[in-house]
């Protein structure tokens, strides 16, 4: 801040003045926007964030008195910070629940695998259709598709025609299939800019699970 | 799954057998990620998924035991879940601080944006050298340092040289400093590919606050 005081004003003067159009702009835009729906939220993408995204808005909602569930997929076995916290604090505002025994890489086992995704389906679909139930997160959910555990035209076809239509569904796992892209209405793509695994950090409590 | 039983345990063992593979090499890869640090995290870009996020990493300190404050230096004065949450149930484990009174369009007054942002700092480099607190958020910090409501060399600058090294700080908001980035340990950019607020459908309550 080494402007003279004239000019630290004018700048002041000016900002104010643009500030006062972007907000009178944006007024009007969210004027036009009066519609509540059931959103399908979908996080893909290599970056970090799909998953703690996901259990923010789970926050959110306990928080709003909005029951909720979760359906882990994939990372069943970790005993994952959201898992301890959900369960010890919030099992009357939201459910959770794990099908998946770990990533795929750790069972090594196609037909468990393909077992304990369509489990977590079904689950899905109940917690979905359950009219108590306002936000649904099926966490990883994106892994199971990809390999093939879910059949992904089954799983778009019901959200697309049996979600009640003030309930939302968040998707999340990196590798989101098009088909999925195209039917949701809220995606968000988290890259990798920077990663401290590369450095020989581990993953780390509070930070990664 | 329209395969012969042939086929079908044909698949099943060439997955099992590149399952193994890829758990033998993350194995290697992750027994050289030895380090714990605490890391500067940003989480930047147009996306949804930033604050969320955030505030999903606090739930993990919070499960873990991990002392965390959160300071918000943008959305002062809305009510969101986040707040009503960790106000309402976990004041202990997490200090709740807010600087800043509305997105700045809303004041349209600069010295008043730059005075709360210089109290959110300062709040901020206390939390962050209290050697009980273990993971703090600064929540939108990245709009002031934007518009120049603080200065982007102190802030690196503390970052770098007084961060206790154990303490993990994510600074959060769109179109993150380059001097920050260069000086992050994780860098997460969520991009948007589609949004509802285009199809007039508003902010809701669970997901977006």
């Amino acid at each position: 801040m080494s402007n003279t005081a004239t000019d630290s004003s004018e700048t002041t003067a000016r900002h104010n003045e643009k500030m006062k159009r972007i907000k009178a702009a944006r007024d009007k835009m969210m004027a036009g926007k009066t519609e509540e729906k059931g959103l399908i939220i979908v996080h893909t993408g290599t970056g970090k964030g799909k998953s703690s995204s996901g259990f923010g808005m789970i926050m959110r909602c306990i928080a709003w008195g909005m029951p909720c569930a979760v359906v882990q997929f994939i990372k069943g076995t970790w005993e994952t910070g959201e898992k301890r916290l959900l369960q010890a604090h919030f099992a009357g505002e939201c459910r959770f629940f794990v099908s998946g025994e770990g990533f795929t890489w750790e069972t090594q086992d196609r037909d468990r695998d393909v077992a304990a995704a369509r489990n977590g389906w079904e689950i899905a679909k109940q917690q979905i259709l359950d009219p108590r139930i306002r936000f649904v997160l099926l966490d990883e959910i994106n892994i199971a598709l990809r390999y093939d555990y879910l059949d992904i035209d089954e799983v778009v076809d019901f959200l697309l025609t049996q979600k009640p239509p003030m309930t939302h569904v968040c998707l999340t796992g990196r590798n989101a299939r098009p088909e999925l892209i195209e039917a949701a209405d809220l995606v968000t793509e988290m890259s990798l800019l920077k990663h401290p695994f590369r450095d020989g950090v581990k993953a780390q409590k509070g930070v990664e699970f």
